[in-house]
């Protein structure tokens, strides 16, 4: 029997997360939840439902696992804890700063429900936590480094989109490669925000607007481009929509330590990551630890995970048997 | 109270064991159990113990984890199971294709005795595996590459000794970086033995030795060198000992796969290790594999368990609530 998902939220993390279950043969997707009018929503699945959100509870007893799809900053704090009390679910909850009382809201609706959640999944949080926490455990005297990119930030292309004059853009965020390889080498340096990272803009301009008073507009940014080198590119609307309608991401995640009673060597774990698709490669993610919600719950291990909390094993379709001979 | 580290077997992993308990201040060594005379082994840790090897059984109250760092060949498949009925252990056994065997035999002996056994940590088998079975779990649809290197292989190393005419010797395995350069750009290749790796020779001859017959035996070797370009450097036996005593090793594990309701979409997973000391590093690892352990005990999972079994934080010294709020 296949596990049941259900996905809140049609978006592009909806849609990525569909896309997923069709790669996993031991689940399918029986309904989607939408704010919108269902007979506006077209799924790619047949099989599947579209439903009111304000409909899903009464789905509770027909879904193994509900993916929320929604955004962190206003939908997530509010649904991940609404929904545990009827489905086990997973979120890609993903505003770092925010994600122990993110944790503890849903961990006590959870455990009250008696109803399993596995929070921020995805890969930044998620497989680049993972990498960095396995590789602290392992090298405890070390220095850390992420690097974003190279890929589309989907904040700061608002950010340019909010500048008058400007009719659309998109911004990439991309390491520095001198940066990388230093600390490649082993050099551990000090970097700053300037030094790690340089962003990229390509904006189609409104008609009659000047050019660059919004370059400077862009650039002096604070938060946002202030500290940064950046450029800017003016393009046609034509080239944007041609050239940069993907949204690629992806990065590094690196950890320099030593080892020996002199610390006399040095090590490197490097963990990358280049993504045609940021949504799709972040539900495929989700769609994994869905099947580590599945398994978890029905062991009765109730309550809050995080990434960190799962074993492996959980993950994956194969059974421990076939993992050991196959990729042990 | 620090967890009590046992290890039995003192050679170059053994040490290494020793060195990573220091930088991890949880725990601490208490005993080395040799199958030399206690009397000529001297640790680099005041503090800890040196025993013959039939002395271990009784100190099976005063340890928590014991250490194995003996060979896979014959040492493991006997000593895992042997002692997993006094202690709780952790091996590094590497004979991938045996796995299941010895999963088996370990399993037998530490579930009749309440112990938790943890075999094959290290990084392949270990971290590699971990990552070849995330990154499956994760793309589904995909190609699996590793690359081993720039590193001594000890096997390759001692099949050139064992030359005729050969005084010394070391081998260093090394990816081919256009192969590897294939699998990045989404090329999915399809790689022979000899296209993913080269092999270089340092040598040093016996007297007399004829430098030719020596190179033609090494590149012909079956098994050894005959499937890969070789290339063969005759030095002296000072420049061995200087530029060749380190063990460095590492390589690449990396995945390529496609998501998308049609598969339009590629993502590429790589994990790097670059490391200056192949035992040290395998160390490192097995002791935060020993905490884990050790804490999987406390909660009577007993057993034999793999690096896909055990959850994330287990690896960790930092509390639930760190690893969330520093890592996540």
């Amino acid at each position: 029997m296949s596990i049941r998902i259900g996905i809140l939220g049609y978006g592009n993390l909806g849609r990525g997360v569909e896309c997923a279950i069709r790669q996993n043969l031991d689940m399918e997707l029986v309904a989607v939840f939408t704010r919108r009018d269902p007979k506006e929503v077209k799924l790619l699945t047949d099989t599947a439902e579209v439903l009111n959100v304000s409909e899903a509870e009464q789905w509770k007893d027909r879904i193994d696992v509900l993916i929320l799809c929604g955004g962190s900053a206003t939908d997530l704090p509010v649904q991940t804890p609404k929904y545990a009390q009827w489905f086990h679910v997973v979120d890609s909850f993903d505003t770092h700063a925010r994600i122990p009382e993110h944790y503890a809201a849903v961990n006590e609706a959870a455990k009250k429900a008696g109803k399993t959640a596995i929070i921020s999944v995805g890969w930044d949080p998620g497989m680049f936590s993972l990498n960095r926490m396995y590789a602290n455990a392992i090298l405890p005297e070390g220095k850390d480094y992420t690097f974003w990119g190279k890929g589309v930030s989907q904040g700061h292309s608002d950010a340019i989109r909010r500048v008058e004059g400007v009719k659309d853009g998109k911004q990439y965020t991309i390491p520095v490669e001198t940066a990388l390889e230093a600390v490649r080498n082993g050099e551990n340096p000090e970097l700053t925000t300037r030094q790690k990272h340089t962003r990229e803009c390509y904006v189609v301009l409104e008609e009659g607007a000047d050019a660059e008073k919004v370059e400077q507009e862009i650039k002096s940014m604070p938060n946002y481009f202030a500290d940064y080198d950046t450029t800017v590119h003016f393009i046609s609307e034509e080239e944007l929509k041609r050239e940069h309608s993907g949204i690629p991401h992806g990065g590094f995640v690196l950890r320099s330590g030593v080892t020996g009673w002199e610390r006399e060597h040095r090590h490197l774990i490097e963990y990358r990551l280049k993504l045609d698709s940021n949504p799709e490669f972040t539900s495929s993610v989700i769609v994994a630890y869905a099947r580590a919600a599945y398994r978890l719950a029905a062991e009765g291990q109730f309550g809050c995970k995080t990434v960190f909390d799962i074993a492996p094993a959980y993950l994956s379709a194969r059974s421990g048997e076939e993992l050991r001979a196959s990729m042990l």
